[in-house]
């Protein structure tokens, strides 16, 4: 036997082959993953593996190692949340999501942090050794909402787009935010005087940090698109350039100390579309399954170890400072909300409700970053205080919020997510009014989103497409994409038929007697309607467009890290249609 | 700049970047990969890359770790063989393919190891410290023909399908045969004195390597195929389970000391058409995809790798011994292949033809295993020379052999691979004579394969499908059911259109007209033959059948590690079917 050769990777897969297992196990037994978040299930598998490693060997278990978790689990997980983030109501409401992330972050650290200093100097309780740098840093640590976290609880309550956005998007961006405060404590805990130009540098890096991510992620994403321009021939690695360039930038962000998080989505977000349009069919499926896949595993992967680093001799108990942390959590979070929110309100038409709200602040869920960071920290007298208070707060809010947050969301009614589909009007529009108000935007000289969006628009098929599509002069809608690629094969079959001399040559002419797709349909209804309003007419064509309407589906997926999104392919579409226009036939 | 924190994943990370694009460079110079193999292009990026780290440092560059080589890049290539190989003609040629691997190492590796020992009591060479165990032990390592090398010039040539499966089978299962030599005197040589009954328990280790590899990959394969029974919920982590599951065999067999590469080969062949029953076809897809994507970058690497490693100052040079290690390997690899296919011949009615031998002796390729192993040997003092010998014989067989054999293959005018499918009828009459000759077998009391086979189906579909398979009465045809998915949509359609009142309810009266798909058309066509001769109606038959009949695909696809066969899914047929059914309407 020779188990030393094979340890590294044997191990490595025996823990990945843990975590499916216990993944199937829940999902065999169906009321369990309805009631309690998998998180809960996978934290508690967890605590179970520990406790069995600690009683074998007397020794605490294996912590989870911070680098692992930087280095291998997290980036697939935010490489997935990028590349299927909605990108229509994340930048719609990206300033919102930005107030959040940036200024409420900042407001939670230091809220926090003074207050738990305020706690320490309460003789009674033993805790004046903790000097207020301390704190700040512990506050950095503590206060920024958790992205796995928070996907793995709001992906199984569906509330509605925007609220979702805003919640995951803030915990996205917050890295940004908590990099800097965190590396910024630590300095200044080893520094001997701290003057006041180090906390001037330290808050000019926050745009450093969150928009040199933002250009390493955007660059990297610009040369995978560019890389995939010449993959034609062996689409065998087309999948791989999507992952490496990836982590590449995240990777390089990291080395420059940038936040990596922001890097990958840019890089991810900034790819995708060019990717999807230069690469095949079946490389995009592995893309999209493999993503879902690993993030999936990297997911069950933290939670367990996020059980099983829980187990062992690493904690000191305090119960002032424990309790305080918990209920300052909760309250500078919820006041955070609330003053951001009626700032928010003030410029918004749309406002944000009082319920919705209710649920950002409740669904700041920590996870496992905090309990990295945590373990990062130099070692100093109270670390395993800290290490204590930290595993308290993230179990507090997974298993006691993230438990209750589903019957709360069903208890206020907050807005569900949108079950249908948006139909074909109003997709149309949704499109329309972007073209108005950046047509109003542009004449009233306010240079706001829909103006931007559609220089960028512009500045996208002028010079990007030409350099990184492999083919640029695609027509921009998928229902003019779809629509010309059934008349073709509707001519090639008429032509292998024989039929072509016959057949009348110009695509309207096609449409009479209902024999055409339902985009022409539409015309061929409103010509009917001109010659002849007969109600039976109007009764016929009613009940055939009831039988024939093609459903557009939903061009935005809904995120979900455990599920490919149901979308039929273009291929499917068309198959679709044929189907229907074979039976009116 | 924090390039330590970082230094693994990117350095891995940019090292497979840089095998994927000079795979995209290559690729897009059309005319260089049809004259000069893939493997030798990678092999000269190699070595021009270690010749710029050669320069640069002034020191050798790094050599390729076996144990990076044995865990993490042999284990998805073979995977992939053994995922994508073609059953029939490998459990056709089973026995040759034995008598090959065996039979023909052993000779080769006695044959070798005695030779150079003879060449090294000439005086005037220098070599008489060289003892006769270490002879042999460098012919064990020497003598195995590569599996990576073997696939990378094979795929290019086109042979035909048993003469690939010849060399690509041995290739693969030699492998038990060089882990049981090559640890035998690798064990003798550090032994002070060797007793007889060493010997013979070296060579029973064989079976023991042999069927011990096999039996940990069937229970693996089975376990893996009983867990995809269990993932309809969760779909998006089921292509994990086929990685995680081989990957593990593979470690398990390793562990014991059996053989590793046939323990991956009988879990991928054993797991295959449970798994494929029971994943989506999403599922399925990712799987083909990121195996053959995974196979093809490892043996990217493996090749740059070769040629990186190629540099340095670790040889020793010899010139006898180096030449006469290239003549002796080519020497008796052809003399094994003519004697023990002078034995196949006499007990085979298909005979191997001399053309084939000649093939399969010049396709002996040499690769990274080889060379890994003579990395792995104990130091001693001619271990430089022996490294020297291991890269020529590398060198020489990837670059002069692998570049000459596609000449050879033209100019000898071997038989190629058969570029189209094969038609209806030669399936139906293979499966046909497959029954017969298993049924003639039986009676005639003499148990060959074909009584084997049909055993095996008989347990298979008995026992083995009911315990592994989610849903296992489904039937056995591809062409049965799709049939039976075209009439159900057929029926739903008719429904739909409100049209099934007046339809024919019985399937066979939904023919007329040659309304149905082929299938039925063949038995329509027969009826309408016995009804009239008339040769106008036969011509427009003719006519018709030669537009509509749709082609039914090669079901097994054969084998190629760059590109996924070109197989139609079944909604693409049914797809196809449909629009052919539409245009006879």
């Amino acid at each position: 036997l020779d188990y030393q050769h094979v340890q590294v990777p044997f191990e490595i897969t025996l823990w990945i082959m843990l975590a499916s297992l216990a993944k199937i196990g829940f999902h065999l037994y169906n009321k369990l993953p309805s009631v309690v978040p998998e998180s809960c299930l996978l934290i508690f598998v967890g605590l179970i593996m520990g406790g069995i490693i600690y009683g074998l060997n007397d020794k605490s278990p294996p912590v989870m190692d911070s680098d692992i978790f930087f280095l291998y689990l997290l980036p697939p997980i935010v490489l997935d949340a990028g590349y299927f983030m909605p990108s229509r109501p994340f930048f719609e409401n990206i300033g919102t999501i930005l107030l959040y992330a940036v200024v409420g972050t900042i407001w939670n650290v230091f809220g926090i942090g003074f207050s738990l200093y305020g706690i320490c100097q309460v003789k009674s309780f033993h805790l004046q050794d903790v000097s207020l740098l301390h704190n700040l840093l512990f506050g950095s640590l503590i206060a920024a909402v958790d992205p796995v976290a928070v996907l793995a609880v709001f992906e199984e309550i569906h509330v509605n787009e925007k609220l979702h956005i805003l919640v995951f998007g803030e915990s996205l961006l917050n890295d940004a935010v908590t990099v800097v405060l965190y590396k910024l404590f630590r300095s200044f805990c080893e520094m001997p005087t701290i003057k006041s130009v180090d906390v001037f540098a330290g808050f000019g890096k926050f745009f450093v940090v969150g928009l040199g991510g933002v250009l390493v992620g955007l660059s990297f994403g610009m040369t995978a698109a560019f890389t995939t321009r010449f993959t034609k021939d062996i689409r065998v690695i087309e999948p791989l350039f999507v992952f490496l360039y990836s982590y590449l930038s995240y990777l390089t962000a990291e080395m420059f100390h940038l936040s990596g998080i922001v890097a990958i989505i840019a890089c991810a977000m900034g790819m995708k579309r060019y990717v999807e349009a230069n690469i095949s069919l079946k490389s995009h499926t592995t893309v999209k399954y493999f993503m879902k896949m690993w993030s999936s595993v990297s997911d069950t992967l933290i939670f367990i170890f996020l059980g099983v680093s829980t187990i062992g001799e690493n904690h000191e108990w305090n119960w002032p400072y424990i309790c305080f942390t918990v209920i300052f959590c909760l309250i500078w979070r919820a006041l955070g909300v609330l003053v951001l929110t009626f700032f928010v309100n003030k410029f918004h038409v749309n406002t944000i409700t009082c319920k919705d709200q209710f649920i950002i602040a409740y669904g700041g869920l920590r996870g496992a970053i905090c309990f990295s960071l945590v373990f990062l920290l130099p070692d100093f007298r109270r670390k395993k205080l800290f290490i204590a208070a930290t595993t308290v707060v993230i179990l507090f809010t997974v298993f006691i919020q993230g438990m209750t947050i589903r019957p709360l969301v069903d208890l206020l009614a907050v807005k569900r997510k949108r079950e249908s589909a948006p139909t074909v009007g109003e997709q149309i529009h949704i499109r329309f009014l972007d073209h108005l108000l950046a047509g109003i935007e542009d004449i009233s000289g306010h240079w706001g989103q829909y103006y931007w969006k559609d220089k960028l628009e512009y500045f996208n098929s002028k010079y990007l497409q030409k350099i990184l599509l492999r083919e640029y002069d695609q027509p921009k809608s998928s229902i003019v994409l779809l629509y010309e690629k059934l008349e073709r094969k509707h001519a090639i079959e008429l032509a292998e038929a024989g039929q072509l001399g016959h057949a009348p040559s110009h695509p309207s002419l096609l449409c009479s007697g209902f024999l055409c797709s339902n985009n022409d349909r539409t015309v061929v209804m409103d010509k009917k309607l001109e010659d002849t309003l007969n109600p039976d007419v109007l009764e016929n064509i009613q009940e055939i467009l009831a039988r024939n309407l093609y459903r557009i589906r939903r061009t935005g997926p809904a995120y979900n890290r455990h599920t490919l999104p149901g979308e039929t392919e273009p291929v499917e579409r068309a198959k679709e249609i044929l189907i229907l226009r074979h039976k009116s036939l």
